[in-house]
């Protein structure tokens, strides 16, 4: 059966690199003729003009329209002068990582050919690497509140909840993933020299899980020295594994380290297919550039290719993985976007990687 | 009256540069006629040695034989192989935090001559800001616990609690010292996005002590984002607060950012000086080259400076400043140790800094 894609646009710059990401998934379905289906039927659904309009970022129903889609493809959200980022983000993409259970972030870190890298002495494919997130509970809890308020005895408690099923299913994604690569290698983010109830649990969990994976070697970090290893020595890792919180951060902090954090895609996945993944660039709605055509497509389509890997269209991500870098490497400045130094556009940028696609 | 200075040199490369330390501050003390006792009567505290003798880490009354000095000079704590960290630290260290409520953890981040910066293009002078970190409570509480043992329904909770009185009062410190420089700007570290209650609670107070603070630029970023400034632009950055959590993560990141983590001091304070305050290198035991004659004892006399700066000796704290810069811009291979490229030992580079500090 096709496998059915819901597009999602969003708000500002969304709305520009989603057209270069949908015609360069299309280059790699016409290609490698796959059965992909890409409704577009949502171009106003997760934005705040939406929400100016009907006063809320979704229609009634979102949920039951949505769940049969295998995936969302999602731009981005948020026009913060317009309405508060609380309402837009927890209104759309929050919602949907959590009505859909999409229990697992995943973001590569990778240093890319034609991007200038803040490390000193980096070159591309010293740092090639998977952070997975978990990304439903945690320190992400809503349980907590304030006693005394506006009193010198004021106290505000906020409870970090961690199941053993929820840090299982976490676990078990990245050592799955560790276990499909070259290095098998696992970096596990802890600090239970500090957080000393809920990370304990977190290592013993890990150290359970790592029995059945004698294959995959395993480490662990506090997280404060694991930020510092990101900037010193990124070569070290391979599959990184955290909290919500944890993986939080070391997901920006790591496409940061690779200068990447404008190209860079996401994934918020639900491993089982019972509820549609969504894939999205990591930069945002971006409304300084918006309008002006000059947004990187990149992001939007590596987010694509990730999804094409994702459901196991192997061949297809790899060429568009080849494509984008080769783009990059060697589009030339009137084809690469500002952001990278180029004079180009988001369509020129986005139609060269499509050809690519075609051609490579 | 003169201050009162505990000497505590503990583990490992703590008894090989604490000489150097002391050898720097005398020489310093002569030189501006400061009155310093620095009181060497605690060889064998907070050593793993000690534990294995005795059963533990301090003598009993050690909180009332210390409390009378300003300050504890500390080398290091841990021998991971003798002694389980969570009993050396939590046995010494994080018992002189806690007990002697020294709720600011101080950190400078400073780009230092002679030492390799891992990021690109940037060169002396570029980056220089404290990191202020909150010491006491927020995270590091110890209330929470287990739920269903052993079963699938197994769940952990863990509380972060924050008080008015110790937010306001780690808020205050960092304002105070944003306010003392030239650049007078503050950034808080934050995560109300996600972390919805405790989060959103300490912008609110930081807002409010803004208010008293007309002449300190403020900001505030989400931590996910903020560890990405901080290898993207570094120079952004003058005082940076955050929770005890926070500021752990972005105290160990930011002097990885300037390759000075084998060289950086830590302040942990109290303010008021009820109880003593403590000053160490951040570098640890380093049981690997212990012995060996070979550690850098930059970062405890740099823990020396930072004492005579906080105790108001700024005449002198400028000088020992201006040696140690000196010494690693121009000390030569002879004189930098091995960690910095050099042929020299913890001797000749301390040496070197403490004549430096007669004669510069
Ligand atoms: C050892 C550990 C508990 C400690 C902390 O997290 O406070 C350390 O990382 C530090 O920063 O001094
Ligand atoms: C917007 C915010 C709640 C979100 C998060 O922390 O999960 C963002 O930082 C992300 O990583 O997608």
């Amino acid at each position: 059966r096709a496998l059915r894609i819901a597009v999602i646009p969003g708000d500002g710059i969304g709305q520009e690199v989603m057209p270069e990401g949908l015609a360069c998934l299309r280059a790699a379905a016409a290609r490698f003729n796959l059965d992909i289906e890409l409704d577009e039927q949502f171009k106003d659904w997760a934005t705040c003009d939406r929400y100016l309009r009907t006063g809320s970022m979704l229609p009634e129903g979102w949920k039951e329209t949505l769940a049969p889609y295998d995936a969302i493809y999602f731009g981005a959200v948020g026009m913060p002068n317009l309405v508060p980022d609380h309402i837009s983000l927890w209104g759309s993409l929050i919602q949907f990582r959590r009505e859909f259970d999409q229990y697992i972030s995943l973001r590569p870190c990778r240093l890319m050919p034609g991007i200038a890298c803040p490390l000193a002495n980096k070159k591309v494919g010293d740092i090639d690497f998977w952070v997975v997130r978990e990304n439903t509970e945690g320190e992400y809890s809503s349980i907590g509140g304030k006693m005394f308020p506006g009193t010198d005895r004021e106290v505000v408690i906020q409870e970090t909840v961690m199941s053993r099923i929820g840090v299982d299913r976490v676990l078990k994604y990245a050592f799955d993933l560790a276990q499909s690569r070259p290095k098998k290698h696992l970096t596990s983010a802890t600090k239970s020299n500090g957080i000393s109830i809920t990370m304990p649990y977190w290592d013993e969990r890990c150290a359970e899980m790592a029995k059945g994976y004698q294959d995959v070697s395993v480490d662990k970090y506090h997280i404060d020295i694991l930020t510092a290893w990101f900037v010193l020595r990124p070569e070290l890792f391979d599959v990184v594994v955290g909290s919500n919180l944890f993986g939080d951060i070391l997901s920006d902090l790591g496409p940061a380290c690779t200068g990447s954090i404008g190209v860079a895609p996401s994934g918020n996945i639900n491993p089982e297919g019972t509820w549609p993944s969504l894939f999205e660039p990591v930069h945002g709605s971006a409304p300084d550039i918006a309008g002006k055509g000059i947004a990187n497509p990149v992001g939007m389509i590596w987010a694509g290719q990730m999804m094409l890997e994702h459901f196991g269209y192997k061949e297809a991500a790899d060429i568009m993985m080849k494509a984008i870098e080769t783009a990059l490497e060697s589009g030339g400045s009137q084809v690469i976007t500002p952001d990278l130094g180029g004079a180009g556009t988001c369509q020129s940028l986005g139609g060269h990687i499509a050809n690519l696609i075609n051609k490579l």
